[in-house]
C-alpha cells in the first residue's frame, strides 16, 4: 500500500521546528531546502551529486515541462521520478508564477491564466483544473495550486485582487484534486503581497478550506518584506502542517525564515550563483572569479562535507571561469548544493536540541569573521 | 624512489600489442585510450567520472595551459596533477599542433613558431626547448617533441620540409629534455604526410636519436589516408616502445589502428560528440536529438557498465538536449568517455587471448545490426 503523505513534528525551538514530511517516494527532513529542476534536470549537476549533497526532494516547474515534454508524455514515459530517474520526492510548482514571469502576451481573468508559449507561440491555457491535471500527470508527489503571484511593489487593490482570485482558484484546485491517487499532496498558496492583514486573510481562507500544506508565495522580493510578512504569515497557519517559503533564498533568508516557523524552501541561487562563479561557503559567499583567487593553492573549505570544496583548490576552479569550462560552475553548483543542505542538517540538529538561535548566531558570527 | 617510465610487452596478436606503461603516476594499459582535458579539463565531465570510465591516463594540452593559466603558475602550485586534482598519469602535446590550427598569425622558422595568442594578442615564441621547458614545468609523466603539423593535403615539397624541421627539432627536444626529472618520458613525432617513404625516414632518424616512444601526429585526417600510413609506419617503429596516433579517432579508427600495433590514443570526440548529441554505443552511433527518440523509454544500454547508459530512458536524453539542459551534453559525453575505455579494454582482453580479430568483427558486426 502506498504511504499516505502526513506531517510529523520532531521538536520546536521558539518559532523554529523540526520534522519529517513523509511520502510515497520517502521522507523529507524539514527544514527541508529544495534543489530546483526547472526542466527536469538541476542547471549542471548530475542526480547523483544532488543526493550525494543529501537533497530529500526536488522541485520541478510545472510550466516548462507541460510545454516540453508536456505532461501527457512524461506521465506515457511512467511519470517524472521515472522519467529524469529520480527516486526521491518531488514536488512541482503550479505553473503560476512563471507563467507571469517568462510568457508573452498572458491574460489572467476568472477561468484561469491564457498565454503565449516562449518556446512555439502557441496559445495555452492554465486554469486550475488543467494545473492540477498536470501536475497529476507528472506524478508529483506534492502540488502547489494555481495562483496569481503579483510582482512587488504593487497597488493595494491589485494585490487584492490577485489575492482573493488566488483564493478561488484553491478551492477550484482543491476540488480538481479530489481525483488524486491518495498518496498526493495538495498545498495552498496563501498570497497578499506585503499587506499583513490581506495576509492573514488568505491564510485563514485557505485554512479553511484545509490543504495538506501551505505556502507563502509572492516573497522571492528582498529581505526585509520578506521577513516582515512571514513573521506574521507563519503563525497563522496550522502547527501540523508544513509551511513553505517559494522561491527563497540566499542562506541569511533561509535561516531567518526558518526562525519564523518556515519548514520548506526552494531558490535557484545555489546552481544559478555556482555557474555564475559565487560560491556559497562557511565564510560567507566567495566570487571564485575574482583575481586573487589565480595562485591561491587552497580549496574553498578544507572543513566541508563537499569533496569539491575540499579537493580543488581556488586557483583551479579561478581557471575554470577563466577558461570558460562548464566543469567550473558544475563543481561550484555542486558546491553550493552541499552548503544549502548542510545548512538546513545543521539547522535541523540546533532545532531538535533547543539551541537553534546560537546556531543562527554561530553561522552568521562565521559569515562576518572573513577569513577566507 | 620514483618509478622510471617503461613499457612492457604483454602479449601480441598479428601485429596488435597489449602491455603496460608505467609511470610515477601509475599504470597505463595498453592500448590506452586517452581522454582530451585542453584546458586541465575533460570538458563538460568530472574527474570522478573520467576514472570511472576507467582512464589511465589524460591528455592536456600545451598550448592551451602555456598561455592559461601560464606553465609557471601551474609549477607553482605544484604541476598538472596537484593543479587539476588529478592523481593519475598525463601526457602533454607539445603544441605544435593547436598553433597551427588555432593561433593567428604563426610563423614558422628554424628557431622555433612564432604566434599571437589567441587570448590576448601577445606574440609568443614556442621553440623546442622552450616546449620541453613548458611540459617539465607542468610535470607532465610523458612530454611531446614540438613539431610541425602539415595539413593534408600538401604539397610533398612542403610535407617533407615540415617533416625534416620537425627531426631537427626532436633532436634539440631531446637535448633540452636531458634535465628532466628522471621518472619523465619523451615522445618523438614521426610526421610525413601520407607519403609512405618521407614516414620511414622519419621513423628511422628518430629510432636513431632514441626516445621513449614514438608517435604518428599529423593523421587525424580521414581514414584511408590514415589507415595506409599507419599500417606502413608501425612496423618501423620498434617493438619494445609504445607507439602513439596522435588525434585518432573513430571507434573504427581505433580498433584498426590497434590492429597495426598503435599502443595509445587520443581524441576529442567522445566529449565533443557527447556535447553535440551523439552517443557512442554497442549499436552504433545514436543522435539522440533524432525526434524518434522523444518517447523512447528504453535506455541506451542496458548492458553496458556505463550507469549514464544504463539508468536514464532515450526520451529524457534527448528531452535534455531539447531543453538546452548542459546535463544531456556531460550524461552523452560519460556514455561516450565509458564506450571507448571498454572499447580499448576489450581490445586488451581480446589480444592477451589472441582473438583481436575476432573481437574486431564481433564490434563491427553489432554496429552494424542496427538493433537500436
Amino acid at each position: 500500500m502506498a504511504v499516505s503523505f502526513s506531517f510529523r513534528l520532531i521538536a520546536s525551538n521558539g518559532a523554529a521546528r523540526t520534522g519529517e514530511i513523509a511520502t510515497a517516494h520517502g521522507i523529507v527532513r524539514t527544514p527541508a531546502f529544495m534543489p530546483v529542476g526547472t526542466q527536469a534536470a538541476i542547471k549542471g549537476v548530475h542526480h547523483d551529486e544532488v543526493r550525494a549533497a543529501g537533497a530529500d526532494i526536488i522541485l520541478a516547474n510545472t510550466y516548462h515541462l507541460m510545454l516540453r515534454p508536456t505532461a501527457e508524455r512524461v506521465a506515457a514515459l511512467g511519470g517524472l521520478h521515472e522519467f529524469m530517474h529520480w527516486p526521491l520526492p518531488i514536488l512541482t510548482d503550479s505553473g503560476g508564477y512563471q507563467v507571469m514571469s517568462l510568457a508573452p502576451l498572458r491574460k489572467v481573468a476568472e477561468p484561469g491564466v491564457t498565454f503565449r508559449s516562449h518556446l512555439d507561440g502557441a496559445m495555452v491555457e492554465l486554469t486550475p483544473e488543467r494545473a492540477v491535471e498536470v501536475q497529476i500527470l507528472l506524478g508529483a508527489d506534492i502540488a502547489m495550486q494555481l495562483d496569481e503571484c503579483v510582482r512587488l511593489p504593487a497597488e493595494p487593490a491589485n494585490i487584492e485582487r490577485a489575492m482573493r482570485l488566488s483564493l478561488r482558484w484553491a478551492e477550484r484546485c482543491k476540488r480538481a484534486f479530489e481525483g488524486a491517487p491518495s498518496d498526493r499532496a495538495l498545498f495552498g498558496i496563501v498570497q497578499g503581497g506585503d499587506d499583513a492583514r490581506l495576509r492573514e486573510v488568505s491564510a485563514r481562507a485557505l485554512v479553511e478550506l484545509g490543504f495538506d500544506g501551505y505556502a507563502i508565495g509572492g516573497l522571492a522580493v528582498g529581505e526585509e518584506v520578506m521577513l516582515r510578512v512571514v513573521a506574521t504569515t507563519a503563525p497563522a497557519l496550522p502547527a501540523e502542517r508544513p509551511r513553505y517559503l517559494m522561491g527563497v533564498g540566499t542562506p541569511s533568508d533561509v535561516l531567518d525564515a526558518i526562525a519564523c516557523g518556515i519548514d520548506m524552501f526552494d531558490c535557484v541561487l545555489p546552481t544559478r550563483n555556482g555557474r555564475h562563479g559565487l560560491a556559497f561557503t562557511r565564510f560567507g559567499p566567495i566570487n571564485i572569479k575574482n583575481a586573487r583567487h589565480a595562485d591561491d593553492p587552497r580549496p574553498l573549505d578544507p572543513q566541508s562535507r563537499c569533496p569539491a570544496a575540499r579537493d580543488f583548490s581556488r586557483a583551479y576552479l579561478h581557471h575554470l571561469f577563466k577558461a570558460n569550462e562548464a566543469l567550473g560552475g558544475t563543481l561550484l553548483s555542486i558546491v553550493n548544493l552541499f552548503y544549502y543542505q548542510d545548512l538546513t542538517a545543521g539547522a535541523r540538529a540546533a532545532i531538535a536540541q533547543c539551541r537553534f538561535a546560537d546556531y543562527r548566531a554561530e553561522i552568521e558570527e562565521q559569515w562576518a569573521r572573513d577569513v577566507e
